[in-house]
């Protein structure tokens, strides 16, 4: 941690900064320049509170040096983690690929769909039964009798399975029959569920928030890891922005940022972040030279009538079409789908 | 609802179109350019799904006419709500000041800020008993340790008190021993956490998500009125820009806008927004001219060393100072402090 | 200036950095830590490039320690800054109020909107002759002939008169007819125009770019300084944000940050930031309640039938509304209107 | 163009802009609901201002129906556009890539840069020699000189050249010396720049404003076709967000949006849109993989000596290995490099 001080700041006020952090049983280096003066704080910054020193007498500002993430730090953890779900590996040299609808509609159509995905090379099969919607009059979803459909979909193809869960009955509904959880953008900093969501135990995909930083981001992770749960996959699904021609703006760059920071993988999801299935195929195949370990796309047996973000569903031709165009992209980086 | 269709559109999917909407019981008027054709849809929205219009062949956009929120809408309840909170009241003709620390952090503090904040004017005492913070290694909160301390303070001083709630569990808790329980940025939309505050029945201090527009900020409210809980009051508290010279941007022309669309009152925080308490006062000033019915306000009895958001807090002669610079600008606008 | 080393450098690559600072006449403070080292920078910073210093390796990030506007900057001129415009004064003690139409439309209407603004209270005519408007399609302006009527209007009414440009020529043409040039949002970065403006010698309204942050707007500021033109008044118009209910969300608290890092006069416009009359009143008392030294407002005699920015103008009625609510607020303040 | 009407809003106000409309020319569409009023209006949009519609009484909101750009609009021109720039094409087939350095520094330097960029691969010189720079304390460029410098460059290794403009006379110096001149995001909406790029004939590369939407970039793109050339390319470079991680959020998906929008054709640049060397081969390949018709590199002999933006600048060492891992991503997409 750097304390800059303000250029009037005179020595009673420095004196009484570097009192306080050596009273905190940490060291100081200090730095007196022209105009300012600038103070280094050496040691374990868990010992103090920055905003203690930040609202001190002439202290201009406080420029944290180390993140406050360490479980999920690529420098404390330099190799890239794996995550195991079910029978699938979500790591390097492997490109997951999760397909299905928003919402779980019925046992039929969940059916159906896991043959059609698991045919055209998915090996996850995704569907909502929890369905955080803005206004409370759109379809929130079957709950505990969509995820049965979803463990049925699983036996019978053997694809992994992930729902979203918003509370915490619906993490230990999801135990019991699904593989893997997912805590979507809106509860990102929902730190109560970030906690159950590490208690269970599960794999965990965690959606990037509207508009979390990709520290916040890191720093939810680290939530659910410091919980005992390194099984943690984080999902890039659009950031929100000023641009409205698309849904969201898919922060592609992301991708080799996260790579640079952090060992957990890293999952691309172009329907979401797009909004249109126009868009899903470039951005798919953008996220897989971006180094992502993984796609999540939206598909559904009939996406005029899906219950939930039907524009930005593909149909079962046009996921495997996009499949068949992925294989090569996915050979050129080194992964196998 | 409009549905505008792409140029190059046939009559068979214009028809296709129009069929699907006179199925579902609604009517159609048909509008004919040279360039686009434009489908109104007539009669009761809830009987259609916009989103499988949207992905229907040649449909090229669906505009909605109407809000998706009506228990919050101005439209339907034109007269400005007022919400009873212990023996005060937040809405017009009065200015509700809420004052207090980030966190609670032990009694003789809680007594002490509560006397200071009362003395000077406030007629809310607010604190934090379960924090949301970024960082899993950063102060929690002392949760219902922290709730009892408010209820002694508020014994004592007769202030209203509010706290922010985290969890189902929290909010059983708040309803013991606080007066109002306050839904946070990161949480608003919690649609579980909404539900259950609307069923609580408790005065709720809904606080704007950092990057949601006043539309899905008034869904939100949505949530907890159509829970049978009419108790709603909005917080703007800054949202999320590329700016970084202020914590938070502090959307102040939100108020006029909202008091355009509902009936719900609004405080405005200037604390949180910033993120300093000198820019605190000209904020509050700018807030009370805006028309907001209130403003919550950080206050702390040692600022440099609160456990949680030092820099934005206020001395207590700043505060009083504030509180005696309001009382003009209070006057103005035809409201009571 | 202050260099952060990664946590794997080792001494060559320090020594590397600490060698180029020292060649450069610069002096060297260093601070090693368990984890990290840093390197602070002692002496004239123009002496060395960052950017050289960011891409040498096992460089972390580097900080900046001080402000690169230097005359712009309130360390280096504590007192506030009056700018003369004609015979009015805009600064300290006073509210300057510039009123009048988006664009210059014909002779006969300057006049009476002149006179109109005039009897309310208003000390400037604003009017803009020379246009930028997103589509090539739009009204541009009427040119050198609108500025011409806005020098006729100034005679008649004594009101001082601004107009934005957009080139070298429109700036020449201006300082024929107008007391005051305006650059707009679009050109805050327009560094060839700032320059010319700079030497120009005219007093310079300079807007706030739609996503320019507080720093580089004071950079522009600099830009027109620089050149020996010390007349420039900073106005906040709205920044671009993720939210539609306003045209643009006006960053109310740049104002305290200003005050705070700058001896420049503050414009507040709140026509331009929300695009709807209806929210200009609000705003504009914020406006003044928040610190600013003046306001820009649109009035149009006949806002239904204006050649541009209709929906944001107040009516002649309206805007002396507005005035007579304004005067006690400014009163409060310590300002004259 | 679609007029929306207030609940509220009686038979008067309805009737009196369905003549404000037939007045002027024009059809009414009339679709009258339970809840709101719909006017559709039918005709050359042109003959009417919709802003004196959006301020008559009772009117809630307009929505525009048709975009306001023609010549860049893909609805009226459907193939995909190649430009021609010197002896080198952009557009279908090809991948157009641009790579040199931020500034030109001196003659050596720029000869040393063509080769080795033209020996990896690279079919155009980048170089500025018109810096527009935040600060005025900053290197602003060799101008003329270093125009020159790229001619040498040009006529020793056949490259086609690109130089940013920033004034008409810049333009007037690149065309004697450069194949193609550049808009730089700053001046995106600098409208006599691009009505002077327009008049000057030569194919101009328009990088997209930091906060600019799709739908305003293609206005931009129009006010050069206007003007009768043709020949523009478009760059996206990175728009401004929240997130800090990154210097410039990169808009991958702006590219499909684009190719459903437009004929022209895209460049993606990873250097300035990310910020730093280390994201940028990813970028490139995500680019390629989006569907971007070439890329924009910065290539530096010694980026630690860079006069400008030297974190974000390969050596040419990178570069090439970059250039070779670009090749079967670019036989994938069905483009020569």
């Amino acid at each position: 941690m750097i304390i800059i001080m303000k250029p009037s700041s005179g020595e009673a006020q420095i004196s009484s900064v570097t009192s306080y952090i050596r009273q905190h049983g940490l060291e100081v280096h200090l730095s007196t320049g022209k105009e300012v003066t600038i103070i280094g704080v050496v040691g374990n910054k868990n010992l103090i509170n920055p905003e203690h020193l930040e609202s001190m007498k002439d202290v201009e500002r406080i420029v944290p040096v180390t993140e406050s993430y360490k479980l999920a730090n690529k420098k404390f953890h330099p190799e890239p983690s794996t995550v195991k779900v079910g029978n699938t590996f979500i790591g390097p040299g492997t490109m997951t690929i999760m397909a299905g609808p928003c919402a779980v509609e019925n046992e039929e159509q969940m059916m159906l769909i896991a043959r059609e995905v698991k045919k055209a090379g998915a090996t996850f099969l995704r569907g909502g039964a929890y369905k955080p919607r803005t206004s409370p009059y759109s379809f929130q979803g079957l709950e505990e009798e969509g995820l049965k459909y979803m463990q049925n979909a699983q036996k019978e193809t053997g694809l992994a399975t992930i729902c979203e869960v918003v509370s915490n009955e619906a993490i230990e509904a999801a135990a019991k029959y699904v593989d893997m959880i997912q805590i979507g953008a809106r509860n990102m900093q929902n730190f109560i569920l970030l906690k159950e969501a590490g208690r269970s135990g599960m794999p965990v995909l965690l959606k990037r928030g509207l508009s979390a930083t990709i520290e916040e981001w890191l720093n939810a992770a680290e939530y659910i890891i410091a919980e005992g749960n390194p099984n943690v996959v984080l999902c890039e699904r659009g950031i929100r922005t000023f641009e409205t021609a698309t849904r969201n703006t898919l922060d592609i760059s992301c991708v080799p940022v996260l790579k640079e920071k952090t060992h957990l993988p890293v999952i691309v999801d172009p329907s979401h972040s797009t909004g249109s299935y126009k868009y899903v195929p470039s951005m798919a195949k953008a996220g897989v030279a971006a180094g992502a370990d993984g796609l999540m796309i939206e598909v559904h047996n009939d996406p005029a009538c899906a219950l939930s973000d039907g524009p930005q569903s593909l149909t079962f031709k046009n996921f495997a079409l996009l499949m068949d165009e992925l294989t090569p992209f996915c050979q050129l980086v080194g992964r196998t789908l």
